[in-house]
């Protein structure tokens, strides 16, 4: 993409509003656009970024076998009177009445559609397992929303819902979305870890948060310092397998939010030199609730003995949306932004660092070509901005190489090959950038 | 994928509600299940084609240089307010009221919106020509929603927004999405013919429909006939160079709408031989509105000569959500769907024939294997329904390629490959599928 035709509205100023660092530099690097309170608009660079984190959740998903569907934005109440949920919801709810006066809301959430869905069509044991998720916009009226997209109210989640037979069956099945989290988030280049959580208002007894270390995070957190170098499993687990041994050694590492934290235990469990209270960003959960739903809605199937029983569920939630500002609270520096590769917007950037001279032009368009060529994503920065203000646009979007190109170095038949994780430099022919990027 | 594994829930009855043909397929083949009047969740099957259109609607539309973001749902009543279309658009606008009596609206159309984002950050006429486009749901509370995706509330739209210093530059904005709407439908199997069409409350002086000929479209269509025969351009068209040629050659056959329609002009201009009068349906519109809303809303942006002028807009739609129910309406016999391929859910299904059978496990199995391994999307009817059954489903959902495999062709190792679109049959060696699929 040449930058010259891109939308990319950079922000010289600080703006007020944003209170933690992800919101700044996501206003800051023209990710987004506030349209209401806790409402965005996503402009190209935030959008790239959302559509690459929206896919690693989705390909995780699916390895582990759940089944990608999309339910509308919008419910009826009636539903969420089934289940006694739509009372209960309070004001985050946001109840529409449609032009004949019918009672709608936007969904925060989608245990009673799913669980309509299911019922009408799966009536054996012989369906199941079955895992059913979706990437959605939800809204949830938040009383003050804040902190850019960490506390909006439109905002966009994958949930999957699993149903099962049995107990044994839905614990295999909640396994399963832990493991997929687990690397769901270390493809993201995040270090997210699992603890142990209140249920709320999803209900049932079991339940873990997946946390991403930060010091603006908003939940205290109390772990053993240990949990930071377990192994995630590779892209070769088997689900179909057992999962428990991983399982058992994620959850046999203390980990808990200040919620559920356990002072006598900590102390007598963990080493004092392993203990780490510090604060976190909740980027995923999962709860197994049993027939909490099934039950209220009549979800039943008929069992290999023939007779009927209410299913047992549980629900995998990851904030996409949210997964940015935790990525950036993760991954900055005074400059701007530090993407990880898996969800960089663009892989590389071409910085000509003399447009309107011809020899640079020509090796910028050049590399420009090849690499595209190639498959990777350039951003080429082809504007009339002077050098300094290159590179202070580069930093702050945080592409994860950038390539400086100027007369002075093109003399020598050289480019300097930059790496925004650690600023590394490197001097390098302008014939071997490409295999070097490839 | 499996199809143990899958959701696909099957209608063998005719649902009573659905009125048209693509409504009742994608009912029956478990593509889509009504949640609200006009409100639907998309089931797997149907959510698959839903993403292979969306992606190549955002194919064509990168490639005319358009630049991907994303609008939020909900918006500000007062924006519209700028416009004066919050009073002008009636009853079919979704008006909601959040926790603190702030009115919102679910967005039907985002002109106003994209108009905000632009002049909040475009100054100069420097940073034209730019075309922002987005996918996202919108919502239109039809008084009497039904076909199904053909006429839903909550529906999918890429809609796509120019700016332009000048009509000239708006003109050849306009153009370059003429030219991607022909393609974006090519690609899709669709002849979709543009017609001059009347602007509506989008406002302005120059339009196109895009609409397939269906019998069971909503508008009456007349065209020469010769207009069905005009070469679609390339992927190697080039954008940035002279499309007249192209648009005068689409626009200089007759073919209009009833609304528009001049019987003079086209007793005159078409002979009787060409003359065909059908019904269609409409699957995308393109505007030009020169200022409408940049007078309105203050959109300026300085020209080369120093002085402030709105700028000029234009908006182009697709109802991807819609093309759904648009193609199975042209592509689809008594037995199902027939989809064309680039939209196919599925491009092959293996037909287990005896399944349990160890041979013709074992030789679907292998099919299974070496088709996903050469990244074909297969769908594998693994299950236990007869073979009459599976024939059914298979016509049903319509995937372009069946192959069938019992243990009497697996006798002279052989298996029948079955096209769906015209029922050609031809007996293989079981060894040379793999080669005749890829």
């Amino acid at each position: 993409m040449r930058l010259s035709r891109f939308f990319l509205p950079i922000l010289k100023e600080n703006p007020k509003e944003a209170e933690i660092v992800s919101h700044r530099l996501m206003l800051r690097a023209g990710m987004l656009r506030q349209e209401a309170a806790g409402i965005y608009a996503w402009l190209p660079l935030g959008h790239r970024v959302l559509k690459k984190i929206e896919q690693i959740v989705r390909e995780e998903q699916n390895r582990a076998g759940a089944i990608e569907l999309l339910m509308p934005t919008l419910q009826l109440a009636d539903l969420w009177r089934e289940s006694g949920r739509y009372d209960a919801y309070g004001p985050e709810m946001l109840r529409i009445a449609d032009r004949h006066k019918r009672e709608l809301l936007y969904g925060p959430t989608n245990e009673e559609m799913i669980t309509e869905i299911f019922r009408a069509y799966i009536k054996s044991y012989k369906s199941l397992p079955l895992n059913l998720y979706h990437i959605q916009w939800k809204f949830r009226d938040e009383q003050r929303p804040r902190f850019g997209v960490m506390r909006g109210r439109e905002f966009l989640m994958k949930d999957a819902y699993s149903f099962d037979v049995d107990e044994a069956g839905a614990r295999k099945s909640y396994n399963k979305m832990f493991v997929a989290y687990l690397r769901t988030f270390a493809r993201m280049g995040l270090k997210a870890i699992p603890m142990r959580a209140e249920t709320g208002p999803i209900g049932g007894d079991l339940s873990h948060e997946f946390i991403v270390l930060a010091e603006t995070g908003e939940s205290g957190v109390y772990i053993d310092r240990d949990v930071l170098n377990l192994p995630v499993p590779d892209e070769n687990v088997d689900y179909d397998g057992d999962l428990t041994p991983i399982i058992k050694q994620w959850t046999s590492v203390y980990a808990a939010t200040e919620d559920v934290h356990e002072p006598a235990r900590y102390e007598s469990e963990v080493p004092e030199a392993n203990r780490l209270n510090t604060r976190g960003i909740e980027v995923g959960q999962i709860f197994y609730f049993g027939t909490k739903y099934s039950d209220s809605m009549k979800a039943n199937v008929t069992g290999p003995d023939g007779t009927d029983a209410p299913i047992h569920g549980g629900s995998y939630g990851v904030g996409v949306s949210r997964l940015l500002g935790a990525i950036i609270e993760a991954c900055h520096d005074d400059n701007g932004i530090i993407w990880p590769e898996a969800v960089a917007p663009f892989r590389v950037t071409i910085l000509n660092l003399k447009q309107g001279d011809a020899a640079t032009d020509a090796a910028c368009d050049q590399l420009y070509r090849e690499l595209s060529a190639k498959g990777v994503d350039v951003l080429y920065d082809d504007t009339d901005q002077r050098a300094g203000a290159k590179f202070a646009t580069a930093d702050l979007i945080g592409i994860p190489w950038q390539i400086h190109v100027g007369p002075r170095g093109l003399a020598e038949g050289k480019v300097e090959l930059k790496r925004r994780s650690d600023g590394a430099r490197e001097n390098l022919a302008l014939a071997d950038v490409v295999a070097r990027l490839t």
